[in-house]
């Protein structure tokens, strides 16, 4: 291809994207509402909506009303017939989950408790479960997939992966890029859930955003206007090798007083083991479910559980005093296994936060729990997926 | 103006200022030259030449070497023609000096030391500074101020000065913006010295670099990607509010621990201080001085001394290492006043960092002095004037 008709066909596909994108996030529109609003001629989106109609990507609703009173046919992006897989890579954990495109979910499925030594064995049963998925659902059009930091995007290997290293063998590009017939869009798990707020939660989407993954790992994705902050080989935001105390636990990473040694569930789960009183049985748990039965008890008005529990959040609130201090977001969204303490969790990190930063810029910053109805990694992993498939239509069906 | 004249005249700027900006970076050139790297026609950019010449901002060379042994006739920015003014506030100092558009030096003066209850006084003093030198030189066009983070870019506030709480009082848009027949550009103190580093240090502007200074406060300037990161309000990337040890030292901040309580000139200046027989006398000197005095006395061989600047040398690498962990920079650049330690500080930096952090992550980070002949931040003040010169050519002389 000569470099002219690349530049036009770059071009076309950016526009093409842009159309997709605009019906995406608005709904129902006229040909002159979009002409308007991405400012291209009524003849640029006549063409471009023909193909799209043509591949049944979008669809005619009917009549409705135009500007002046003019009645115009409203088009609409047919999101349901696309479906996503999004496969979230925990540590012990992983989850596949089916969604359509505006992240309504089909169907989902935890595979077994991860051990170190079949990892192998997890990687064959996600290729297995994900073609079975794809084989039985032919409106599936592409895989997302989250996976622990720190994520060497370019290389595909996270380069550690605290109390399970046998994550750092796997390639999740050469292990799933050519695994499928659809294609695979891999992400660090704090960032893909920085996606799904920022695709699903409109109000969250200006700004700058920061989704604070509080699960088997501590992390943390930036979408700062618009764009995802990776720096230079995407191990950016890798707040759960902060320190927190240069004297303090040592981590798997070489630091000393890792913000994750203090808060993830493992560690929740590690100190809950130390103290068998508070949750009887917990060492026969996942990191999950000692959580969960932990914040349970905490809910009861337990005393003892209410005190780890606050001990907890007071350690995450230094996280988001280091956030707000690194990165100064419009806005931190708590989410995973360990936001599901809930209010309580989210009024101690509120106090933290207005007693260690300066009151003009702490008070300035929104801070939540995530309220999207999946964990926001698994939709993220999806959110990943549907990003690719709105920025690069041109992918996934025949435009010419 | 009509939206399409508006969008017409902001074309016209765009590709003016990527006219001047290639000249800027790569030298003499010929219009074929520029034509095919900023993808205009000739045409356009014979033109754009002409109105550039006709005012002087750009020369005719003579011939030169062309495409296929045709001769073609050089263009050059007038670089010499143009100076700048910077002003850095740090807390107690205050420097000013002059430059041209290539950052070759001109003048620079040292305002007195800055008390807590003379700030107003220094203000005044600085715009009659200021004044003086642009009456006396027609050729300086506008001035640059680098200013204390955390700033707060909208308002034009510094939101918090530890140990001198004087400097919030100061709005720095409504002091200096109309105090000169020039435009003022004002920038967080680090920003602008990245952006020294952007702009006079080619080898340092790919990827991601981040400007470490270590002076009067800690900070730290991030340019991604050629982007500056400033969050929400402009105080991201504020490392000195940092918390190392979240059981640490209480700061004006509110925060416990902050990296720069241990290790800028003033934290450095309370130990020599504390130990009256390092440095004697230094309770009479500037913080700048103690601390010449000791890394003086550290080059001697004074074992005491040594280890006191290896200690603060730890600190500013366990900053180092959260750097790394939190914006995943291509290189780190270590400016200000305790940079002037030098190779000894470096070695301990570099030391900290391959112990603390993940070994493909940490050795991949290059970690380096600044070597531009004169402070980064003073230089950094003029850089932010540049870059504005650069790319708002129309606000700095005569385009239609």
């Amino acid at each position: 291809m000569s470099s002219y008709s690349d530049q036009q066909s770059s071009i076309s596909e950016n526009n093409r994207s842009r159309v997709l994108q605009y019906l995406y996030h608005n709904g129902i529109c006229s040909r002159a509402q979009i002409a308007k609003a991405i400012g291209l001629t009524p003849a640029a989106i006549t063409k471009i909506t023909a193909k799209l109609l043509a591949q049944d990507v979008i669809e005619e609703t009917g009549d409705m009303e135009g500007d002046k009173n003019r009645r115009s046919i409203g088009l609409n992006l047919n999101c349901a017939k696309y479906h996503i897989v999004g496969v979230k890579f925990a540590r012990s954990l992983v989850q596949i989950a089916v969604f359509d495109l505006k992240c309504n979910r089909i169907f989902m499925t935890d595979l077994p408790t991860v051990n170190e030594e079949h990892i192998p064995e997890t990687v064959e049963c996600i290729r297995n479960t994900v073609r079975r998925l794809i084989k039985d659902d032919s409106s599936i059009v592409a895989v997302g997939m989250a996976v622990p930091g720190p994520y060497l995007k370019d290389e595909g290997r996270t380069a550690l992966v605290s109390s399970m290293q046998g994550w750092r063998q796997i390639n999740f590009i050469k292990e799933f890029s050519d695994a499928f017939d659809v294609p695979v869009f891999v992400e660090q798990d704090a960032r893909a859930g920085a996606l799904a707020q920022f695709l699903f939660n409109p109000e969250l989407s200006k700004g700058s955003l920061a989704y604070y993954l509080l699960g088997e790992g501590i992390g943390l994705g930036i979408i700062d206007n618009g764009a995802i902050y990776y720096g230079e080989r995407g191990t950016a935001t890798e707040i759960g090798h902060v320190s927190i105390d240069v004297n303090g636990k040592p981590c798997d990473c070489g630091n000393v007083g890792c913000l994750e040694r203090y808060c993830s569930a493992n560690a929740i789960h590690e100190r809950l083991n130390a103290n068998p009183g508070i949750v009887p049985g917990c060492e026969s748990m996942t990191h999950a479910q000692a959580c969960s039965a932990l914040f349970a008890k905490a809910g009861t008005g337990d005393e003892t559980a209410m005190t780890l529990v606050r001990d907890i959040a007071r350690y995450i609130g230094y996280g988001a005093v280091t956030i707000i201090n690194a990165f100064n977001p419009t806005c931190i969204v708590l989410g995973d296994i360990v936001a599901q303490a809930g209010q309580p969790l989210l009024d101690e990190v509120e106090r933290v936060v207005l007693d260690r930063t300066i009151p003009e810029i702490g008070r300035n910053t929104r801070i939540t729990l995530s309220t999207l109805p999946t964990d926001a990694t698994v939709t993220g992993a999806a959110a990943v997926a549907i990003t690719n498939f709105l920025e690069h239509p041109s992918m996934f069906f025949d435009v010419a």
